[in-house]
């Protein structure tokens, strides 16, 4: 961990910088498996499945009989923990469902917007060393909530052609309506383009690496909508003299065992709670089965001690961390001034951990600064608002003149004219 | 227009189908402009601005004596109409400012949203044929209402050197924070770069030509945010036996007048009634100053007469029309079933250049099928929402033990050990 003491101010945009991320070189590849997917359907699917998964399915969709015993094979320990998610991910995410609301802008002229689901949705869940259920959580809840008819899952399969029992059993409690064992760059395309089995989606979400993440910006230009640009994972504890150093130091270990490029910031009012919070890493990272991805990732990781909370909290907005913990006297104060930032976790007892699973939020968020411009995965990520209006002949009376007015100033009698033949019938 | 009865389902989804846009061929040449405004600043701009616009510019600025003067020189008819447009879309957008409501998912977890409004936003408004002020009031009313601290407004200079009256005073009686005399490319990459004068943003809105469109593609892999995909502008009407040819009529030629590429779809379970409006057509044409540009619109037009309202219905929600127009006896009952648009029209005095310019819903929409996936511009374009989640010590005892079982099944310890250190303190 490199640690700066009161960095001069001009300094400081240079130490929050995070690596650059160019997924342009990958683009050739990437294209090849997107247009063979898109030709040849279900054939290209086989073909890289047996590429780059190491197995031959020649059926690419979960079956009934995978679920029920993926169901049975998971324990009632870790099936409950689930169920505790499931309900506070609901609970949070049910009340962001907007019912229409009629608003009169003039006599005769009603507007309101409707939420609807988008019909047909995607999530993409990476294999690799971890699976991931926690995010099916975190993705079909809302698009469940929001009233997707489709909602399909893409999954690599492993060495034995299976997914994990975690993954269907989350799958399954959370009404995803078909699951297929299919990874990479291939689902993707897959989902955007639909084969023989696989159904085309309008919209692709989920985390993957980096050729899952240029496959979903290529597709992105063709009009398949994504969730939000992917960067690497990535907290930032902004700590005062009231944090817990042991805390602080699980907090920033648990976002660096995530993978050597995540991203872990310690920004502090206290000199002497940095060097406590090196001590506990140093300590815990001991314990840890993944210490090896932990270390990497802190040895690019940053320390910055500021005189002010002014200036830590400048910092922390300009740094626009995907998670923030505030673990300060005034957390309530210093969160009222925070404007970048995808998740906050306030006080000492609440860490990361408890919103990547179970708190309620979502864990789907925008990292590598995107946070200056991105929301986190909601409802409203699932839904289209479709706006309407309804004008009576009082509402076109009332209305007319100043579209009129409008429309030829802007060039456009025709839209002027729609308006005037509805007048002169009146 | 072309004409199809009761065309076999089969060949239905052909003739919805969009003449395909592929705004990559331009890339090599957008790029230049974008590294070139990156690099050179100013310096660049102010080459581009020549070559493009024609006009050499010292100060790309407007300045407060230029604002004035325009605001002089817009008539007292045209601003009481821009001023009525103003309230109008000011009640209905104020409406859609979520306040922050605390859920309780479990004894003890506390989790909210907030919404921030994105500190730094550009507007792009084209220049061309007409002054699209109206665009500005729809873009920087949202921008207002979500609390954007920097709205910048770039539209190309004319070949005097200025913009259009209209465009400062809408601009002006909206807030926007700085006026920018750049059009195209160049405009985009300065919003997106920054450069001695013009502040970086973190979103970029509004339409442009396919350079413009290709730039914000462009920049969006880069990280900096858009509005939406782009396309031509698009009208649907769904009409029965109760619309009136005429006002049919002049609501097609009021979007086929937009441009050449304009999409314009008649869906009818009536043939009497296409015939009826294609003679309104026909006959509305002659008195258009912009009747070439329209007449050519409709040449690659649809009408599509079908036998019954059910089919109707899916045929709209299959074309995903950026304006619906829905001049049907049961109109209400109808548009409970439309589930792909972007904004819905009802009723027969209810047209589309109605909410084009003043009954308060936004015209920024998604054109081009993207109204499957996509919403139109609202204060939620504008704003990030924050979560926050706060537990306390009753809350982490009551979600602990979840966190640290699904932790551990996804294998990742140091997320169950943030909980386990808090847990053994307690």
């Amino acid at each position: 961990m490199q640690v700066y003491i009161n960095p001069a101010k001009q300094t400081r945009t240079a130490l929050l910088q995070r690596p650059a991320i160019d997924a342009t070189a990958l683009q050739e590849k990437v294209k090849q498996v997107l247009n063979d997917v898109q030709q040849q359907g279900n054939a290209a699917l086989q073909k890289y499945t047996q590429l780059f998964d190491g197995v031959t399915l020649d059926n690419f969709q979960v079956s009934d009989a995978e679920m029920k015993e993926a169901v049975q094979t998971v324990s009632d320990e870790l099936k409950q923990a689930i169920d505790i998610a499931i309900a506070n991910i609901t609970t949070f995410h049910q009340k962001q469902v907007a019912a229409p609301e009629l608003i009169q802008t003039m006599p005769g002229v009603q507007c309101w917007r409707k939420s609807v689901g988008i019909e047909k949705v995607g999530l993409y869940i990476p294999g690799g060393t971890a699976p991931l259920f926690s995010t099916i959580l975190m993705l079909a809840i809302p698009a469940r909530i929001a009233g997707c008819k489709e909602i399909i899952l893409c999954s690599p399969p492993g060495k034995n052609g299976l997914l994990h029992p975690a993954i269907l059993y989350a799958a399954f409690k959370t009404g995803v309506t078909r699951i297929y064992k299919l990874g990479g760059v291939q689902a993707i395309a897959a989902m955007a383009y639909g084969t023989e089995t696989v159904p085309q989606v309008y919209k692709i979400f989920g985390p993957g690496n980096q050729y899952v993440t240029c496959a979903k910006q290529l597709v992105q230009q063709q009009g398949i909508a994504i969730d939000m640009p992917a960067g690497p994972s990535e907290v930032c504890v902004l700590a005062d003299e009231t944090a817990n150093a042991a805390f602080v130091a699980a907090d920033l270990l648990s976002q660096a065992e995530h993978g050597i490029d995540s991203q872990v910031l310690l920004v502090s009012t206290q000199e002497a709670l940095v060097q406590q919070v090196q001590q506990q890493i140093a300590a815990q990272l001991q314990q840890l089965p993944r210490q090896d991805i932990a270390q990497k990732a802190l040895e690019n990781s940053t320390a910055i001690v500021v005189g002010s909370m002014e200036e830590a909290i400048e910092l922390v907005n300009e740094y626009a961390a995907e998670h923030l913990i505030i673990s300060c006297k005034n957390e309530d104060a210093i969160s009222d001034q925070i404007i970048n930032a995808g998740s906050v976790f306030l006080g000492n007892y609440s860490p990361e951990s408890a919103g990547d699973y179970a708190s309620g939020t979502n864990h789907t968020l925008p990292t590598n600064g995107f946070a200056k411009a991105y929301s986190g995965v909601s409802v409203d990520s699932f839904v289209k608002k479709i706006t309407y209006q309804k004008l009576t002949t009082e509402g076109i009376q009332n209305i007319g003149n100043a579209v009129i007015q409008m429309a030829e100033a802007e060039g456009l009698q025709a839209h002027a004219n729609a308006v005037k033949v509805r007048l002169q019938n009146l």
